[in-house]
């Protein structure tokens, strides 16, 4: 039985939402490109919203997972040791947090973004005896509802069903023009009558992907930071989309010189594309009883394999290099094209590979993307209003993945320019 | 390098918790047995706490999995649609819903038994307009706030940091002694003055694990079905560790004849341990807006293959008849060794082949599982207090692999008791 | 310009109530009578709901208040000293607690029910750190946020437009037929795993009477206070509606001899029916800061006079003799009513002069209400549906009055029955 | 038994506060003087917060309420209808409403400001069935938890002992320096992805009295106004502090030419400094059941003849004028005593006569204000750290008072100033 598309609409539940931008049934991938069913090749700068910052199915990570299931080496362990694991604690103490001097214990939450910032508020929470988070306008964290009620947007929050708590939203870097947003914060932590208590933590992005690719500076994460220490709040970075390389470094606060007190890994960690996260928690903070935040799907060794593997890219600078190229020509490429297309009303937005362009006209970022699809490029769309498409390749990339995935880009925004006169 | 121990107590978290337990490092395993570092073999009657049914590393599901992988096959797809998962789809759907008469959608959370709980509880409150959830005594269904709140377990809910709201515990099943737990719910849903407003759904497990091995019976259940359906409240089936065979069917709640409103699965249902997680849900309720509940990791294609070839073991009733006679022997085995050890102050609990053995002793329970791990079984405690023993064999195992772990156990109570002769 | 009932209707919110229920104007009052502007005159056996246990004006408080007035001594002073609180606080200790060997501070919130609730929820939080609040099914505690969050009565709590939280309803004495509801509640207290945790206090009334006139029996009490003592929670009695002497004793909980922790009380206290609330406090537990509970009304020296004053009806057993022979022979009276009228399908509640009749016939008790007002009786109904019609003479109402009212409702109840030959 | 100040040590709750700032036992009054019980006169600037806005003890409602009383009108009666009742209705719409063009439903709650504040939270979210309401910082509305959580002041909020919920809080007029807070407001609403729902309400004083004389400008109040019509939002002016002529018109948002939708009212609104309170509604909003809002004490009927006589003061323009008149000269006078005592290092803030002084001294407020009760002069602080020095004298004082009590703050300055050379 040849599988059709019929089988999502029949059968799926209506939550389901990347099938219907991308209707097409994938059968195959490599690097930087998928094919679908019928053949048709396309070039992928969604990577997975970030999951898949090497590239599909890479070749090395790939030999290691076959070799591990091979050997029939241990599949599911809870968070009982096994060989992988402990390689995986080993490297990634040895290539990322040695060198870097940073002094962090590693918690396995649940696989996914959710899961880990869910088990760093709790564990602030716990560590301070406090209630509140203060959170960012814009923030994305995770549908469950302890991460939901950390998330700006709109749509999902009324998902949940309940009013959200314990949470106070701050407005993130350049939130509203002319206004530094850091006295804003500042006035109402110092003030006894501002009616916010001081939180538990703060928790952020270096650069907000679902938010609408809001990159902050790196003198408001500094003064963020000041903030955070001189009131002993938690400071916790949720990498999760940010992170793995995306904007450049490993870490995305790299550059800023900041050291969070927790971090939140998930998406590209396991290189592969397999569902698996990671904590990182100051020692001093490391205060969860055993046991006291578990999950069936903590430690996944399928993915301390290949996320072992993965962590060889960081062992000399090529691919810091080759993101860094990269990223030059598409902000070089974007300017361009908002200087070019003026009736997009484009804003370039955005760090390293982790940019777009805000299109300050109703619904014309998802047409451009629709388009894009049709010429063969996957392409998503984020900000509170879907206004901004979002440049995601694989770090990976080549000079000609870049440019044919650039290329179909313009040539979408001319097609749909094109129809429609009024915008010029 | 050699991997030892030291690298868990250095680099991890102090939540790590089963490596406390059986602390060793495990290299290999294959259906019921595992091989640790050193080369020990053991029988595994934990199984993943319910996540490896069928055993540790099927060998058709890997054949499955190894061929998909190497043709590289798409591997991390968000929620487009690929091969993988149409081929689930259908199925699951031709194999589990239809001969059972089940018309459910298919909604794929993130890949855990919390995120599929968080998903049905956002669900249950947006369609009904209502807040309230009512959970049971001792029941469990994860870490992250939402699921946390219906958990009932107070180190685990101490764990939140933040009073969890919008939840009534009610009593489980036979939870008082002489008193008939319907009639009290039964009370509290009709009067006006309560305090109890008719709530969105009740969340349950047929045989709750963590809480400690306590199953319902079937009446209880069609009461409470019963109870829902009179008040228009959702019925959601956690079904993460009785699930998937289990108890012995497919649906721990077949039995009973009850047909839920929504089903919450994971743990098992990848077959092969790999994340995994999905919600049932009837076509009436399946209201959530396209992308209104996201994440990364849900649908999870590696799990989609072996998920699939795991349902070959449904096409006939072989599996299922090897879990009644293993079932059979197991609550014989342990009737027997209440008796004849009536220091344990023992008493058998559960269905199908979630089983245990509650001790009455403090501390009892423990010391026996930690005995038998030296002797080469691994097993685990659950109950508010670690009161139970719990038996979790592969579904799979064989006579002589059950014989080769029921013989530890007693083995090991003997050798615990011996220790103890205050206790004749 | 002569009033009329329709300025009530132009320009009152519709939240207007009694005013619904006896519609006329009142013009003058005494004892236990009161008069329209008609001329028309009733018989009160509602007593503002408690309000008036003194029945109305008073002489010798109306002379004091008058004599107060008139010297312009100070009305208004916060919680500045004046004369009248000293007097008063001296007055309380001498007469009330000293006598009972009851050594509590005094603690003046605002000046009603909710308000003294509100106070005490709160620094029973504050005192233990804990957050939950045991409240009772059909448990009655006022409508701010607070104190409605541990009211039973749906159609109020609704009103909230909010998730009321922070608290846990259990069952009140024979809430649940043939269960012991003490039962429930330690079960609950002492499992670790059952959603319950305890709670910084239980809050009771020892009669319920917005909550259908539902008297506790001693015995259950002082379970409850057992168990409070055993796990540490503060034990708050609501005596707003049941204190100063309406159950006969001037605390409504003395028979049982039980000690609560904290006491809250308003409506007869002040005697002559001004706004007044009083929150007595155990000294270990007295632990708010200087105004970190306020208020503008908390203390009102009017009703600090005739407080002080009504405090004379306690310096001898009169009073409670009168009560007593009263109340046996209500309820002599009401045992007989529920024999000779069968249809009302009643039951005779409450205790003292806090008494009723449920009748088991869907709108009986209100129509019976309406049609004693019609004859001259003012009286209400209570309960989850209004289902038992609440008899609230003054306390020191005569032979003569008694038997009026008495003979009232006997006349209403036929005169109703008549017309509903059906539930004959 | 002469009294004295030992029985409020021993019998009264630690939470007493005022009497610890004027410890004197008062037993006398009038107009602007109180006398204490060793025959000293002291100049009220207190004005019980803001309770006794036409002096004390009114020799027009002082006489009419002893008439009310002698000839045994009804005392208490809840929500049923009084002659008293009725006429204070008529009243307060002929001499108030209807001049104003102003159509509003009285809504009678518990006779305290916290009270009816409660209503309008609640009235608000049931009307719009939305949960959320933004407060300003610094605002103050009172001590149960619904009003409580609407609060500012940190020490107050953690008297709660539970996270305060439901609730956002954003800026006042002129919170932060250099930035205008209604652009950050309207940002936050119209951002759908701001974590920030369009709320039910948003509650705010036209000059915040407790949380430091804060007078926000017309202009402000405008802008308030209008994103509150544009979001379909409700405009609840707390009026309990600054209404009542305070700052120089009945309604203190009457110079700004805004229209509330909810207004509240208390403290002076008796007259005479009994508790009441009533809430003002427009009909549309006017969504309350009957009785689903009630309270023993929701209508007072000595207040309703006070509150009566007292709308004699707005039937012509005299009050107004001498407020007016007195407010100039106390401005004169404190921007004269801020420019003549720079280490004061004071701001002068308020509008009417509703003003302090705002030193930024640590502890000056407090001391100056200690020093003008030794000197005869009772004058309380205020804002976050009481920092500010407040003075509420009466509306109808003449100048010799006024002069008088001006008088003794320069001279309790001149004489703290005098103490501390360190700050010259």
């Amino acid at each position: 039985m040849k599988n059709d598309m019929k089988v999502f609409d029949n059968l799926e539940s209506e939550v389901r939402s990347y099938v219907r931008s991308f209707p097409t049934i994938f059968t195959k991938t490599k690097g930087y490109k998928m094919w679908d069913h019928e053949g048709k090749e396309y070039i992928d700068f969604f990577s997975g919203a970030g999951a898949l910052n090497y590239g599909h199915n890479d070749e090395k990570m790939k030999q290691k997972l076959i070799d591990y299931i091979m050997s029939d080496h241990i599949t599911h362990s809870l968070d009982m040791a096994s060989d992988a694991k402990a390689t995986f604690l080993n490297t990634f103490h040895e290539t990322i947090l040695k060198p870097r001097n940073m002094d962090y214990k590693m918690m396995f939450p649940g696989p996914t973004g959710t899961n880990t910032v869910e088990s760093a508020l709790k564990l602030a929470r716990k560590a301070t005896g406090r209630t509140d988070i203060i959170s960012f306008t814009n923030g994305f964290h995770g549908m469950t509802i302890g991460a939901l009620s950390v998330t700006g947007n709109s749509m999902k929050r009324k998902g949940a069903g309940i009013p959200l708590q314990n949470v106070v939203t701050m407005p993130y870097d350049n939130y509203v023009d002319d206004q530094d947003a850091i006295d804003y914060i500042d006035r109402f932590l110092e003030d006894n009558g501002s009616g916010v208590a001081i939180p538990a933590a703060m928790i952020l992005e270096t650069v907000q992907g679902e938010g609408g690719i809001n990159a902050a500076s790196f003198e408001w994460m500094r003064k963020i930071e000041a903030l955070c220490k001189r009131w002993g709040i938690i400071l916790i970075v949720d990498e999760v989309q940010a992170g793995v390389g995306r904007t450049g470094s490993f870490f995305s606060f790299e550059p800023a010189g900041i050291k969070p007190d927790i971090i939140c890994m998930s998406k590209s960690l396991s290189g592969y594309g397999l569902p698996f996260a990671m904590t990182l928690v100051r020692p001093e903070i490391d205060q969860f009883q055993p046991g006291e935040h578990n999950g069936t799907f903590r430690g996944n060794n399928h993915a301390f394999v290949t996320a072992t593997a993965a962590l060889d890219y960081w062992k000399d600078s090529k691919l810091e290099e080759n993101i860094k190229d990269k990223a030059e020509k598409t902000h070089a490429f974007l300017e361009r094209l908002v200087k070019e297309y003026p009736e997009l009303k484009g804003e370039v937005r955005g760090r390293g590979l982790m940019v777009g362009v805000a299109c300050d006209v109703e619904g014309l970022s998802n047409e451009i993307a629709a388009k894009a699809f049709e010429h063969g490029l996957i392409m998503e769309t984020a900000g509170p209003n879907d206004e901004v498409f979002k440049l995601f390749p694989a770090l990976t990339i080549d000079d000609e993945g870049l440019e044919k995935g650039l290329n179909i880009i313009e040539k979408s925004i001319q097609d749909v320019l094109e129809k429609k006169p009024e915008l010029a």
